[in-house]
């Protein structure tokens, strides 16, 4: 498989994923690209993701980090699920802000993968940093 | 102080907070228990937390996670803020499961805190171990 | 095998280990009690464990944190591999301390387990947590 | 202070928290070159450096990386100290593995810090990823 076909796999088995991934749905959270080992991902604070301090629930930020990591691990159609993951939050996110999370693969081996997303605001400021660490099942995303 | 006001103390806290606290309401999170360094909140798993394998997104074992070590670590009045936060998934929420964090504070030293977080079925089996670290400012939660 | 019989075995794991360990033995790390899933252990701070703050260097306490982890989570006769550690660190460590590092079992399924890990001084007072996640290969401790 | 002078303060800070720095001497770490907000550090795996299972002891990547991570946080010339450090181990280091261990700074605000290390052998295979977390305090590293 070249390069290309691998991340229009990659491309394919996000769009699969997205289409039964009611939770980034409802959080409003929008595929922006995805190919092997990265993910970008979109999502806008909404009124109803802020906290008792009124910034952005940093369960949100995390959900966020989270599925753009979901989808960068998931890039070679295994199924595959996050073991543990840890956040650091770095400035807090205002409501009506947009942001995006980059996901970034920084080690793959065997079954295992490490991943570092980045949150950042649509000026570029960053909210959290986020490392991730999946594990493959033996199970395609895309049956064909 | 005595135990018995600090405690009431906390649950004022956290009844104070919770009111604010949109993002916790609208994800169905209820508090169970607020007392020094300790919170017990619950959440039930809604369709709309479903991610594309069918079981709950891990970013709202997180949030509830989060959500319970946020009102152990302001609990003393004392605004606290999460710095760094991990967590192990152990097992998948299904639609329906009635969850409870449980949030037990580790150390307090100084300004900053480190609080454990177990993520139970009712029936008490576990499906995420969190770890979080919070830095408290110089403002209170309760202004009279 | 009873629990009596696990208990055992998993000591013998623990000397069979111990005995090869050449880095826990420089760092005059000594075997305190082991058996299935949990292990103490204690370690002396050197002068030559001490960094430019004149203190217990972390990478030190770290080193004894992740020895513990480490025969806790070979205890089953199997051999087990550490994929990932992280550590707080609470008070220093001083020059002579008695430092005495006791691992337990947070969860153990399939071929991953979770540990952590709490050093504390002789007098009880803790200087570090750790928390560690392992996964077993498909291979014994002790071959007979 | 110009960049040029702030990398010569940070240098100056880290001899002279090499010198005073046992541990780390006594690890046979030596510095390969510091500036603000990073760090190089080099160290050859020895024979007491083995764990029982004829690998380096994972206490020793650590200690090298979290090296790495003290001068650089140390190098704007205010002690820093670290609150937490997370390790994924990649691959083993074996005996007479020359190591290098590259921290880079990821974020820096107020008094605290975020810093990701590398640690590399001489053919450049990754065998862990460090991050660690600092606080600043209110002392300087070199006093005039």
């Amino acid at each position: 498989m070249s390069d290309t076909e691998a991340d229009e796999l990659a491309s394919a088995c996000a769009d699969a994923m997205y289409e039964r991934d009611v939770a980034a749905q409802a959080a409003g959270i929008i595929l922006d690209s995805v190919r092997c080992g990265h993910a970008s991902l979109k999502m806008t604070v909404r009124a109803d993701m802020l906290n008792g301090h009124d910034v952005c629930h940093g369960g949100y930020l995390f959900l966020l980090a989270d599925t753009a990591f979901a989808y960068a691990c998931n890039s070679y159609n295994r199924v595959a699920l996050a073991q543990n993951c840890d956040i650091d939050f770095v400035r807090p996110g205002k409501e009506a802000d947009d942001l995006i999370a980059t996901a970034e693969e920084r080690r793959k081996g065997g079954r295992t993968g490490l991943y570092d997303v980045t949150v950042r605001k649509s000026d570029g400021e960053v909210l959290a940093h986020f490392r991730g660490r999946s594990v493959q099942l033996n199970e395609a995303v895309i049956q064909d």
